[in-house]
């Protein structure tokens, strides 16, 4: 049973075999003690009120996943988004808060059967993309050690490639639900902003921020992400979207891309030829893609750090930092404190820039279904970050800062190994409310590329190269770019 | 022929006669010297340069009036509006520069066949309700000269409140569309927030700012701002919204008003006996009146001067009051000045304050078809702001000042007089995008109040009682309340 795949498929069917939530529990457990990495969570579930709880699942039946498709299913949550009875400290010990009441996201995928596990390492505060700004210990990332794990959902990323919990939530404000996911070899599906509800999230930045999903595959992502979406009047910004019950795309797609020139990959030949090779893939499965100029969005992106946003991240804990501002990590602290020279002017001249580029880009992004980019420009080690941790860092969200910015929903998906064996990711994007559209284009490259899960070697649950696609195409794919 | 109404459909009736444009200019500019009130224009048009453009105009041909919908129409601009060749002042003569190229709003009416005699007085960069925040002569209240103008678009209000031009150019942040409109019992026509391009004009508050419209009727207002609404590159706040031919209204509506408790007239019970009459006159035209809860309404408006939008009004000239902050009107220099002690954080908390407001206010104002409330909540005469010029701003202002924040459009329309003869004005208002709403059933009370024309004798174009509105219920309308 410890080789189980966890993906929710494999699991309600052994569920439906005789398996009980009690051994899923206890397996995920075994497989967290086997992984030896005390960096991956910050709080464990009380083990023996855990089993209490999927105990009190009773007996598997098929007939309840309608009410209840997260049955049995193990998750993980980022540690700054509330589980009840567990300390929220979003990575700052001293911020430490005891909450009575589950956020509203965690509160409706228990209502869907799924069990907490416990609360993840992150960036503190969720400021960072690389994972390593924690007072904890570092999670290592599951496919290759050397590299970062990613963040800021750390934990959450690793958690679920892993295979120790099906699904993971994190949270994703300039990149944090993509880019440990492209780390790590699994999905991270990035909602429209608004469409799970924030409350009882400690924010980074209010206007931006989204709960995200980590998964093996897409269709478990999805399901979480059906289960958690809903207006919600105790988030403000919360909206509906519409969320069909399975992703779903038209067979035939515009896909934008940043022309040659405005591609980055800061020297990183790898990634820059997994890339186009990918994207000379796209065409097998329908795509046509088409050539966009790149500038607008970067600059779009340098928003976030260099322009009044920052704001919001001190905003979100400003009764704390004026007198624990000691507690917070060194690189964090240096981040989040530049907020104190920006004026509310600063702030306005901010959100006029945002919205001239939302309206210049507002033709170019209706020319495309959606855009298909590489979820990281390149790779970082440990090592790298630790020697230059805010521009590596900085590196790592070209094509992922921008997104929330323009409120747009993403879902970034394995599309096979690098020639150095590390992962490598896309990132599909589009306008917000597309949620599905991404999902659907993303499950078709998952499954063309027929790559193992995370960092196991467990197999996709259904490899077959989707029926709507060119078998030649597909598989050139399988070999020359997803492969 | 001095005693020509100068609304668009008698002009063109009389255009039809045989009147030329050149008679028409020379008759506002005759009523203008009748009027002997310096404080209305800041800029007039050159007499010859005007006239020779009233003479390319060529002869009438009413089959050009598709094409041409303001066809030697003559028009007032508010002097935070560029217009080609004369100074935008924004009232503040430090301030001033000679624009080269119409505002787009500008360019849309003379293509139109609109003619601009001139640039109108205003609160120092459109900041105020009242029209006395001018270091240019105050306009004189066109109904009685004891009264405010109101502002800050007063010298528009009052040159169409005279007659001098057929409709005025506004803006409205937070009610200087609306306020002036009611004080000198003309109609004002404040848009959805983008429905007329904001490219070249002076900003007050960027994300709020409004291009309004002043005319004697409806339909005028309508016409001109018909012929204004586009989106427009020129400014990323712009967009799409749409305009019938004419103002439409269902037959029946459900109309939302303060609760009793909630209503604010100040001690003013001439404007409450209004009020109360006016809205049982509401059920002779087809409407049912429903009690709204007000706080959150109220509590929005405080954001405006009190929250970070001040801020705004800084950004829109920190160039210039860095090293000119003497030239600026000392009451308006006290507010703007304010800014300076507004963080990043402040302005942001402040967008969250708001967005609260907008998701509580949603259901209540999706519970109705409109909002129906008085313009301002009382009169104050030129004494008693001079007196105090903050507070009775800030209470002109009380059922203003959160429209736009809510992102709603209104229309204001004169009611009738009150006891004492002053005027009296109900603003409706909708959510975005519903200007045709607004303006169909603010064009039924006007016709059903049959009142005269602003500050002139006229009499409505055409006063008759709408088709489907109740007769005995008019009459009641007539008399006790509209009359």
């Amino acid at each position: 049973m410890t080789d189980l795949p966890f993906d929710i498929g494999s699991l309600h069917d052994a569920y439906a075999g005789g398996l009980t939530p009690r051994q899923v529990v206890e397996t995920a457990l075994a497989r967290l003690a086997a992984a030896d990495d005390p960096g991956i969570f910050i709080h464990l579930a009380d083990r023996d009120a855990l089993l209490a709880q999927a105990d009190a699942l009773g007996g598997f039946d098929p007939a309840r996943l309608a009410a209840m498709p997260l049955w049995g299913i193990p998750c993980a949550v980022k540690d700054n988004i509330d589980v009840a009875g567990m300390p929220t400290t979003a990575a700052c010990p001293d911020y430490a808060y005891l909450p009575e009441r589950d956020s509203t996201a965690v509160a409706r995928l228990r209502a869907a059967g799924a069990l907490v596990l416990g609360k993840t390492n992150l960036d503190q505060f969720a400021t960072g993309l690389v994972g390593l700004r924690s007072p904890y210990p570092i999670p290592r990332n599951a496919v290759d050690p050397a590299l970062v794990p990613g963040g800021s959902s750390s934990g959450s990323a690793v958690a679920v490639a892993r295979g120790i919990a099906s699904f993971a939530l994190g949270t994703d404000t300039a990149g944090s639900g993509r880019i440990p996911a492209g780390l790590n070899n699994i999905v991270g599906l990035k909602p429209t902003v608004g469409a799970i509800s924030a409350a009882g999230v400690v924010p980074a930045c209010r206007t931006l921020d989204c709960v995200s999903v980590f998964a093996l595959t897409v269709d478990d992502a999805w399901a979480a992400f059906a289960a958690m979406a809903a207006a919600d009047p105790a988030d403000p910004y919360s909206k509906s979207v519409a969320v069909p019950a399975a992703p779903a795309r038209p067979a035939a797609l515009t896909v934008g891309v940043p022309a040659p020139a405005d591609q980055r990959f800061f020297g990183d030949g790898d990634m820059g030829a997994c890339y186009a090779a990918a994207l000379e893939a796209l065409a097998g499965l329908g795509c046509r893609v088409v050539e966009l100029p790149f500038a607008d969005f970067y600059a779009t992106a340098d928003l976030l750090y260099e322009g009044a946003w920052v704001a919001e991240r001190y905003a979100a804990i400003d009764g704390f930092i004026a007198d624990h501002e000691d507690a917070l990590h060194p690189v964090t602290r240096t981040i989040i404190g530049g907020a104190r020279k920006l004026s509310a002017v600063d702030a306005f001249k901010g959100l006029y820039a945002l919205q001239g580029y939302r309206a210049k880009l507002a033709p170019v992004l209706a020319s495309v279904d959606l855009l298909c980019l590489p979820t990281a420009p390149t790779h970082y080690t440990v090592a790298e970050v630790e020697a230059e941790p805010i521009a590596t860092n900085s590196r790592l969200g070209t094509y992922t800062n921008f997104v929330n910015l323009l409120d747009m929903c993403g879902m970034a998906v394995p599309a096979g190994s690098r020639a150095d064996g590390r992962p490598f990711s896309l990132t599909l994007l589009a306008p917000a409310g597309q949620d599905a559209l991404c999902a659907g284009l993303a499950r078709d490259i998952h499954r063309a590329g027929g790559c193992t899960l995370g960092g196991t070697d467990w197999a996709q649950p259904d490899g077959a190269i989707p029926a709507g696609a060119d078998p030649a195409a597909g598989e050139q794919i399988e070999l020359v770019v997803f492969g």
